[in-house]
């Protein structure tokens, strides 16, 4: 059963060892593990024409379309939301109506983390937090936007969250198995109840 | 016509008083904006036990669902990508096969604002750059992730940006102005020639 791997780990320097080890680790749970890099099989000739962006993006929509579901590492990446690119994919399959799982090697909250960015924030009367230019820093003891793990618990999947170093954060896969091995129990004893 | 108005102005010292501007603005152009503040019609009554951040973000897909495109404002929002919640609409919308138009008050492309963000970045034997960590910059000549991009032409939207004083970031709305109206012009002249 396909699973797509969104994440920002395409950026990393070894992309395609990194691709290979999360794929590794989907197939000892019995998933098959979708990364972003793969070619897309039977991909529309008429996309050849299409500059490199637009031809990546159109891939990564299909190789969701054709998913059971999307396991995405939504690490803190430049900022204090996860990446956004996982994040359109994310919110793509929630559409879709599939199960989208998520971890994270960051166990600080979003709030915390927005704190952090925009150096703190302050406290209005009404007991909200905002940053300097008066915007609302969302408070809901969440890992992230609203959007994002209401759509991971709504769509029936999970979120995973633990502290990894952060000389580790690109690195350690330990959150990321616990939340295939989840996948997996959902998806594959699903699979076996039909 | 209903066009789903995603982006950060929820979270604006007024936010209601924001959400009165882009509706009248897309009033001028014939369409009417539902914004994520607005309560839903006919909101499911299990919704009633759910807390306020999973019935958010419930109302909010069920609003995207509802609309005949969505209009995202893509300001980049604390970091070099649009706000997380906005760009998981994006996805969201994106699926579902309806348009996508973006605007966003900075003319600065994606790779400009990340090269700043990660403090300039540095470019390696085979010309890409990357962030001190080693992670890829996206350098395609968009305007944001091109997960994002990809979608908005993709979909048959269209994006629109211009440079827009710090200062008016979160007041302007000229850029959305001609956003709106090109959605205008694509959604109710394809309405009357059905």
């Amino acid at each position: 059963m396909r699973v797509y791997l969104a994440g920002p780990d395409v950026f990393l320097p070894d992309a395609a060892g990194r691709a290979a080890a999360l794929k590794a680790v989907c197939a000892r749970h019995g998933l098959r593990g979708v990364s972003p890099l793969d070619c897309l099989e039977g991909e529309p000739s008429a996309w050849a024409g299409l500059g490199a962006a637009r031809r990546i993006a159109l891939c990564n929509e299909a190789h969701i379309r054709r998913a059971a579901a999307v396991i995405a590492n939504l690490t803190p990446f430049r900022g204090p939301s996860a990446d956004a690119g996982t994040v359109f994919e994310v919110g793509f399959m929630r559409a879709l109506g599939r199960p989208v799982f998520g971890w994270s090697n960051t166990a600080a909250l979003f709030t915390e983390r927005t704190r952090a960015f925009v150096g703190g924030g302050r406290r209005g009367v009404d007991g909200a937090w905002r940053d300097d230019e008066g915007l609302l820093i969302e408070a809901f003891g969440l890992a992230d936007n609203l959007m994002i793990d209401g759509a991971v618990l709504a769509s029936g999947g999970a979120l995973f969250a633990a502290e990894v170093p952060a000389a580790a954060r690109w690195v350690d896969l330990s959150v990321f198995e616990r939340c295939v091995a989840a996948a997996s129990r959902m998806l594959l004893g699903a699979a076996s109840r039909c």
